[in-house]
């Protein structure tokens, strides 16, 4: 073929950047199971009649669908919301409820890569489902916010509203008012007028979603979150502007921001969430509850190198120490020394090429970013001993066998 | 639509199997890191030139290939090997050498699913590639049965074979003669000879693969494998019969068995690999050696499960303790004793719907498996104190605020 390559919009992570990768996602789950949630996988394929219609026609095209093998209608997964209401409608009883899952899967999706999107992501959900107690509401923002804390976000803060302020305007509108913080008012006046308002209309829909109060409901989580010890216009804020673009939001609505100005972009969004009390029972045919928050995981991850959260011990391999054998005659001598380093819950190397000159050996230690090098020649072995060459000063010195585990500590 | 279930071949995982397969994955990526292994993530969908012709005309037929939306031939990932190959031609020198990865991602394959098979699973690869050091072989073998030994199998044995061994033999019959200790002599001889060979050369076959010695190589490998503290005949064995059925090794094979009589089938194998010099050079136009093994992760959780490998704790939550507010009235106070349970480090969940009857709740705990209810009703409340009900043994007693801590500890 003509070019080794990646198809447009999936990528490889090599090691470093898989690293990265693995520390947020073990990071959240311990945050999320800390507070109930509990791990929920699905399949990559479904039934293409189980994801088709539940995305709008944008959906319905930027979904990979096609025919398998045995003719049937399969599509990639979408998102992980769709297949939580098959499981809900799947298993029912067997689950309980209020049902807490996370789901850290990847979605696929035909997206323009042109605008930096990429068709194979990571998304990462709490969800509560078959409860409409605000405490739940509360408890995904609380949840979300420990998690941003723990990645080491030192200035992140859910903007929050509710849905129900809009309610009787039209969604087209909504959508529009969204871009409010972004835009600013005069593009968002155009916007709406645009769609179809008067320039009256536009500017009182605007100067109305400004001067609106928290409703009862917002009220009740506000409370609930200052009992968990979050703080109001710090940790969180009522922002009656926000509508979030989706339009099966039914209740809360809520977005975490990095306020922090270093972070990319004037306000970098790491998560977005809300109620939506209407979706997760269209397999069953009734009304089932539901509130839950998505991990922009690329995003937190661009923030996290922008603002370096993540520990410097991450840019290494998890290896330790590479023991370098000078020649096939130090082989036997330098694997007793990488079992007992081992046997000393050191993670160590062995190079595995015993005939290479050090140089190469230690070229090697240095592009696998080990913090020591445990060098073995005759020498080495006639006095019981080795040289341990520390490879981010470079100096080395000569220590005894019993020594060694000290030395690389 | 008809009905709501998943594809045929393809699997949910709710949460107590979903924490199942976390266990293993962690396990496993513990003792690969330790090893100097690093991980890496490819996509799941690839150009299908890349992955076509690569595994025989059986992996074109099983492969989910199709066109995306912009007509572009594509196939989901078929193995981990092949995208591993076309890594090593894309970033060459960005990688360092020898370049030692582990991978565990699902692949696809439209198997006959009558025959127990799953059409989507996980795949857990460490390989080194880029040295034809025997040492790197031992490498592999040592991790494999310190992952089998640190996952809890205290019979899992490494057979060891090199296919040198088999030389001149064709492919198809190294096929029939893998199946030796399955099947057994005659049903061999039988398969043998309905390939192609008299009686005379199945038998003198099948003999001859019984009485061989191992090679040079592998006398090499056993060497290493003895100073990094493994005994021949207890933790490996030299077997002239295995032969593994993928026709790309080239090299030492080996296969993990799991030798305990409790095991599922005769010997399980958990684990298999070997040498194979000539594949992942496919792409660069020149001969690249590589070792590696992968385990069969849905055998090794089925293992587990038939040993009672898993630690008893998997099975309940992380969640150790549920706040039971009864009534609205409880839910501040509740909230305040949730948040410090979590702040002395215990994974604390707080009951949604304070207005539902304390059986409803203690139910809920019951199923989500929690270790104790933190009760709190008005009294509790006057007296500044909750009642920690063992959700074990049925025990309950009340304790004053500051003790709630210890007493669920």
């Amino acid at each position: 073929m003509d070019k080794i390559q990646t198809l447009k919009g999936f990528r490889d992570f090599l090691p470093q950047e898989a690293r990265k990768r693995q520390f947020v996602i073990n990071m959240l789950k311990s945050v999320f199971e800390s507070y109930g949630f509990e791990p929920l996988e699905t399949p990559a394929l479904e039934y293409d009649e189980i994801l088709q219609g539940k995305y709008g026609e944008e959906g319905d095209k930027l979904m990979y669908r096609f025919k398998d093998n045995g003719g049937r209608k399969v599509a990639l997964r979408y998102d992980q919301t769709v297949p939580l209401a098959r499981v809900i409608a799947q298993y029912g009883q067997k689950l309980p409820m209020p049902f807490k899952r996370y789901q850290i899967q990847s979605v696929w999706r035909a997206e323009n890569t042109q605008k930096g999107r990429y068709r194979e992501f990571l998304q990462c959900d709490i969800d509560t489902v078959g409860t409409t107690s605000p405490l739940s509401d509360a408890e995904v923002i609380a949840c979300t916010l420990e998690a941003a804390k723990k990645l080491g976000f030192k200035n992140a803060v859910m903007k929050i509203n509710d849905r129900k302020i809009f309610e009787g305007v039209q969604g087209k509108y909504l959508v529009t008012l969204d871009k409010l913080s972004k835009i600013g008012k005069e593009e968002t006046a155009r916007e709406l007028v645009s769609r179809g308002l008067s320039v009256k209309q536009a500017e009182d829909l605007i100067a109305q979603s400004q001067n609106k109060k928290p409703t009862k409901t917002l009220e009740e989580i506000f409370f609930y979150l200052g009992g968990m010890g979050y703080k109001k216009d710090k940790d969180f804020v009522f922002d009656p502007v926000i509508v979030r673009g989706l339009d099966y939001y039914t209740g809360a609505i809520f977005e975490l921001v990095d306020t922090n100005p270093e972070a990319v972009g004037p306000s970098l969004s790491l998560a977005g969430g809300g109620r939506f009390d209407n979706l997760i029972g269209i397999f069953t045919g009734k009304n089932i509850p539901a509130v839950g928050i998505a991990f922009g995981f690329d995003r937190v991850i661009e923030a996290m190198e922008a603002q370096n959260l993540f520990p410097p011990t991450l840019l290494k391999t998890e290896t330790k120490v590479l023991v370098c054998p000078l020649g096939q005659v130090s082989v036997e001598y330098s694997m007793s020394v990488t079992d007992s380093l081992r046997k000393e819950g050191v993670a160590t190397e062995i190079y595995l090429e015993p005939e290479n000159s050090l140089e190469k050996q230690l070229k090697y230690a240095d592009k696998k970013r080990v913090s020591y090098s445990v060098i073995i020649g005759e020498n080495e072995m006639k006095e019981k001993s080795a040289t341990v060459k520390n490879m981010i000063t470079g100096d080395q010195k000569r220590v005894g066998l019993e020594k060694i585990g000290e030395e690389v500590i």
